[in-house]
């Protein structure tokens, strides 16, 4: 019997705007077809929650987002249980480690502070992460893309996820809630874990008064999961490196913040992931998921709302 | 029939300072003694040229400097023919390996740009090396650190050696008489080569020409490899994407150059080597030196002086 009898490949509406390169990426997907909203039984969506609130009829069984953290989509109460919803998790996970390795890198070598000279200062000498101890908090697709990139580099390389369960390449994995003996471990702490419960503001002022004097935090995952207020106090008071943070809270960082004025610290405006490259890696998504949908297995990523992700 | 009976262990001066970490580093290998310059038949010199000049007396069979580049000591005329002279070439080539890496990986996410901002510019969005095309001119123990470093990253890496011999890791090799036909493929082209006569302004108003738009050029070897006049003219007229640069020519780079106050230009002041990681290495190749001394094999990076390295 072939699956073919009892799987139709999808009707699919692409919006809220239409984009060539994502109905391309529908009609790549063995036998999909683009569809105006009301023939549609697939939503493509390229936007956030506010646009699609009230546009779904009963029979749009699929919705592909193009967002990797569906937090704001969870927030907003659009996510329903009559049908299947898949987020874009894993599509960005390559560009966005090497963000947090390029985050990483400038905070050992104290590139922000050389940008920011207009004078030659012999003194601006980094330190190698050659050897340094690096805690990955959340072992996902950008977790384990990042300690990929980070082998060459030999750095020693702990993972954090929720089981503790063994993570590729890392030389030690814990659990979340073995972390407490972590955090005075490290000498580089990257967020790479999705905005959920349990990981809300999880760089706190106990957390950073564990800390190394020397440790360099980096957030390429939400601005909630760092209280911004203990990390301004904890630099203030030289009890860690420095940050670099791709995320904020609040986001977007406002003028005149003190963030935006430590030399230890460098930000980037929620790049990580850039446009162009995101765009592409929305349309491979896409076509992975209307094949998969119209023979009748398993997507990548359908969106779990009790895990948050 | 043992080699002990044909080569003895040197004796060592270690200088001009004392330096504790190398004095150990002596006594470690197998054998050799620490000695006044009097005594001793072996030098280790941890400073420049224009200190050792004079004290060398006939007795003294092998020189271990720190530098891994060895113009200045050739330029100097310290360096005869009486003796083995041997470089730190490779010692460091991993430390500042990583230095090219964060230097490429700064510049591609505009990290420079970022850090001199003091509010949120979402438009500041870089481009992910993945898929770059980045060309490596010179393939020595940086070259190779480097390429091993970029693996994981998904590049397309071609190296350029004297010879163009195949090149472990890089996607193509050629010589350095092809290189006329890399500029124009390249979205990232690092200077890893020694500073001699082949390589002097190799980066000039000529190869500028023939760059892509976006190329990023980065130096972690010697301001001698770059015409800065027509760098500085490139990056004025838009014909490349950015610099960013450990070495300069003049260097130190002085205040109210250009090279500044441009915001696609990231320099760093000769650090890509810092004192502390550096002397650990040093120590290192100490130990291996006196160590191959006395057991009569070659030591490592006998300096040739007509390659200039």
């Amino acid at each position: 019997m072939s699956t073919a009898t009892t799987h139709a490949s999808p009707r699919v509406f692409v919006g809220p705007l239409p984009e060539a390169l994502l109905s391309e990426a529908v009609l790549r997907g063995g036998g999909a077809l683009v569809a105006d909203m009301s023939d549609a039984d697939m939503v493509v969506w390229n936007d956030g929650p506010a646009s699609l609130a009230g546009q779904l009829h009963p029979g749009i069984k699929w919705v592909q987002l193009a967002a990797a953290g569906v937090d704001d989509w969870l927030a907003s109460g659009v996510i329903d249980s009559d049908r299947v919803w898949m987020s874009g998790a894993k599509t960005y996970s390559h560009i966005v480690a090497e963000h947090a390795l390029a985050l990483i890198l400038a905070g050992r070598h104290r590139l922000a502070e050389c940008a920011r000279q207009t004078e030659w200062r012999p003194e601006l000498q980094g330190q190698p992460l050659d050897c340094a101890a690096v805690l990955i908090v959340g072992a996902g697709g950008i977790g384990r893309g990042l300690i990929e990139m980070l082998g060459p580099l030999r750095t020693q390389t702990v993972a954090v996820t929720r089981s503790g369960s063994a993570t590729p390449g890392a030389e030690r994995s814990v659990a979340f809630d073995e972390l407490a003996d972590e955090w005075s471990r490290a000498d580089v702490i990257v967020l790479a874990a999705p905005a959920t419960p349990a990981t809300y503001r999880i760089i706190n002022s106990q957390t950073l008064e564990m800390m190394r004097s020397n440790a360099l935090i980096v957030n390429i995952a939400r601005g909630s999961l760092i209280d911004t207020v203990a990390l301004v106090d904890a630099l203030r008071h030289d009890r860690i490196g420095g940050a670099a943070l791709d995320v904020t809270d609040p986001e977007p960082l406002p003028s005149g913040h003190p963030l935006w004025s430590d030399p230890r610290v460098l930000i980037t405006p929620h790049a990580a992931n850039p446009r162009d490259a995101r765009l592409r890696r929305f349309a491979e998504r896409v076509t992975d998921s209307v094949s998969r949908i119209g023979s009748g297995t398993e997507p990548a990523a359908v969106i779990d709302t009790k895990l948050g992700y």
